[in-house]
């Protein structure tokens, strides 16, 4: 099943959507944390009346597990740009999945603003020179079967059990069979990658997500995104992961950060 | 009038507190934003019973002026480690002045986590031989009177005429007169610098917030806060302000994004 349809929200009422974790979309039973976030967009755009989300950010409460999903959307403000909005994504039972606050805008016209960057568009061999990370067998990681990722290859050797020592992961991001790319889609890009720290020599498994804030400034053109993840700081059992996003024609599409838990290694957690 | 009074709320029933915006927290009659979102901060961690905001993200909807505001906290889930809420905050006349999405906790226990540092500590000469920003004879920024900034030589020649051409700002903060800052302190202090963008030759004189996160890592220690705030992308008619703060003792306390809007020219904004 496509990204739209897996993220497709149905509304019930004024403020109710219903929403499906499909199967496919988890990584060992838990839904993907950019897939729950695209889900929650998609409700709060079809709410807002405006496409595309230029801020939101979410809180992540328990996991999203395989089956129904009830999305409740509140205006907070409207604006003549901005609409801004709160949604809950819960369980049917009433279970807090995620908490969201938002703006959403249209991002269709030209913002005639003055522009400059100062950072280096990650340098990325073609997608077909990148590594694309095999399923393994004991290990099936079904997300990843619907979207595709293409690792740079300094970046994907821990996969071999060789971390690069520098906690990023560069790579392209598609849907899968080459689906059209929106700003929802952005939504998805930003909490997709493997956590950069697998790229650091730490006893870390995984990277549980607190907070996950993202901001689109355009909408991407083109087939593959390029993007980097960063992180600098792990500190006080946190980390950040920062994500810059471009598009196919080299524009700046997208910038995200999230707070996630530093796990305590295993023989001090017990 | 101090931080800790100037922030202050009183509690009136189970989800509700008044606060007020002081005289003197304001830049030309409007209250500051991190000053605000610390007024929010104080009032969920009351409602929470945790002290510590680990990560809070506001969005600023209209101008906090000077006199009452209403703060509603309502939570949305309380875990062991966290407990997470929203906030609103409004004019007495029910004017939408900030909606924030926060999650709060007890950050006096020592983490017992990896820790893992790719990033240098801004080079500050000593708070003495950095520039105090004096106030104008034209603008007079009554917030400044409430704070003590002392910025990077390098990154102050913008006052007189001279933009480094980096759009950063390194410098030190603290409360006036010593008093001593807790993690509702870094709240304030993430958006309390003058705009990195003065350091750019283009023409804008304020870039108003649309949406501040800021994560507390650990509470800070000693009388000064290093800080240091960069501006990577301004595109699409936005852009993003990081913040990253240590305290005296060199340990890193702090972190921020902001979205905010890049104004059109003049000429092309009629």
């Amino acid at each position: 099943m496509g990204f739209a349809s897996a993220t497709a929200v149905t509304r019930v009422d004024e403020h109710t959507w219903l929403a499906t974790v499909e199967p496919g979309w988890d990584i060992n039973g838990n839904a993907n944390g950019g897939y729950l976030l695209a889900i929650a967009g998609r409700a709060m755009a079809e709410a807002a009346g405006r496409p595309d989300p230029v801020t939101v950010s979410a809180h992540y409460l328990s996991p999203g597990k395989v089956g129904p999903l009830v999305v409740r959307c509140d205006t907070v403000k409207a604006g003549k740009r901005f609409v801004t909005l709160r949604a809950s994504v819960a369980t049917e039972q009433g279970t807090p999945v995620l908490a969201v606050l938002g703006a959403f805008s249209d991002l269709s016209r030209p913002a005639d603003a003055p522009e400059y960057i100062d950072a280096d568009l990650p340098e990325l061999p073609a997608p077909q020179d990148c590594v694309r990370q095999v399923q393994g067998e004991d290990v099936h990681i079904a997300f990843r079967d619907q979207i595709e990722m293409r690792l740079h290859p300094d970046d994907a050797a821990w996969i071999a059990g060789r971390p690069s020592g520098r906690s990023e992961i560069r790579g392209w991001f598609r849907l899968r069979d080459g689906e059209p790319m929106d700003a929802l889609t952005l939504l998805q890009a930003v909490d997709a990658f493997p956590p950069t720290i697998f790229n650091l020599d730490l006893p870390a498994a995984w990277t549980p997500t607190v907070e996950l804030t993202a901001h689109v400034r355009v909408r991407p053109v083109g087939d593959w995104l390029r993007c980097r993840f960063r992180t600098r700081y792990i500190t006080g059992g946190f980390l950040e992961e920062d994500g810059d996003v471009w598009d196919a024609t080299g524009r700046f599409v997208a910038q995200s950060r999230q707070l996630a838990l530093m796990p305590r290694p295993p023989e001090a957690a017990g």
